[in-house]
């Protein structure tokens, strides 16, 4: 991190009555962040800017390759996520979320450091998907969409074995960087294709399992067999803080 | 401010060399602070996730509402903004930027308050316009759209005096209520046709004196007649990371 600096002194005056805001890790990557902040503000159902959820986002991308850490077992990127999560805490923010599925690998090392909630991405699919198909994922036929680590490692449970498809993901890699380099018209094209390919297969449900195909999808596959984790995690949030 | 809390036990360690975050104050509105945030990481000619600017983002959307304040000569959300600039300055941040325009009806009170630099709006619009057309925006027949209160005070300068046709006005108040209530498709649809109807007046060049403008014109005017403030904030910033 850089010189992040909360001095005694700088502690602003209280205001009674008002919600701790969320925060945010964000980051990984920017472009997703932001995509993750305007579902945030289009679906809070605010009329006003003063109703809409409060939020710091610590954006600071500087966090090693969470692909290659996982491919060579390193755990390098956690103390960084870790170290971001508990400044948010820190600073007074009553929850965490991060609009990332790969930095979920370590999430049961990030809920245990933190003593405020931490809105796991994963932990709310899930729910979401026992919640309308009536059992759990592990029972369905699921494609998860996502950077291959996040495949071998299943992210989602154990419920990818014999359904990652080479090719396939190799695909999602392609638009993953398309999006990463900020060619979203591209990526868009290249997400259609995408998910008709995937559809072939006939699963239940295609999970996209990585912010950046949730970004290159916005919309467009809405309310069909295709999940957003991001999408049901910027529920989770807004719930989050409209019941607390 | 909810309970903000710097305490000077949670400083994070400092990586040496890193160069400071920018800070955000956003929520005016939410939605106008993440298409900030996406220019940002889409013009940043960034490749990697690494190489994105670091930003921190104090999204607290409790401040009194501008328009009315600014028309009641009210300067309550003068130490409102204030309070979240200098919080930021505080935690470390390297220079500020507010994606609103109306915000900086303030801009000197604001910029005299920090010690880290307040890349305005305003003034990085107007640098934008001398260098693009060898004058002075007071030279040139400009029309500001914004909220109404913004077009009054003058908020580009003496400019607007006899530019400010009523009816466009009303459209322009129509489409910012459009974003703010999350009517994207619709906000775009009024958006055109008031660009339309305000080139049917010849000017020079129309300035999207309000960030919810900007959000419904997204890249449909690009290179053209219209200049988009947020979208030269953006460049500003990017320009103050990559220099500094």
């Amino acid at each position: 991190m850089p010189d992040i600096n909360p001095q005694a002194d700088a502690r602003p005056p209280h205001i009674i009555g008002l919600k701790k805001p969320l925060g945010v890790v964000g980051g990984m990557g920017s472009l997703a962040t932001a995509k993750f902040l305007q579902a945030l503000a289009q679906k809070s159902g605010a009329d006003t800017d003063q109703d809409h959820v409060p939020f710091i986002t610590l954006s600071l991308p500087n966090i090693s390759d969470q692909a290659h850490a996982i491919s060579t077992g390193s755990n390098a990127p956690l103390g960084q996520i870790l170290e971001r999560a508990k400044w948010l805490e820190t600073v007074g923010c009553g929850a965490i979320a991060i609009p990332c599925n790969t930095a979920h690998f370590w999430s049961s090392e990030i809920a245990s450091a933190l003593t405020i909630k931490f809105i796991s991405i994963v932990e709310v699919t899930r729910d979401f998907i026992r919640q309308n198909n009536g059992t759990d994922i592990d029972n369905l036929r699921t494609i998860v969409l996502g950077m291959k680590p996040s495949i071998q490692r299943k992210l989602y449970g154990n419920l990818t074995a014999g359904w990652c498809v080479e090719s396939i993901q190799r695909d999602a890699v392609g638009v993953i960087d398309e999006v990463k380099s900020g060619n979203i018209g591209r990526a868009r094209f290249k997400m259609a294709l995408l998910i008709a390919r995937t559809r072939s297969f006939k699963p239940d449900a295609i999970i996209l399992g990585c912010s950046e195909l949730s970004l290159a999808s916005r919309d467009i596959f809405k309310g069909s067999d295709v999940i957003d984790p991001v999408d049901i995690l910027v529920d989770a949030c807004i719930s989050w803080f409209r019941e607390t």
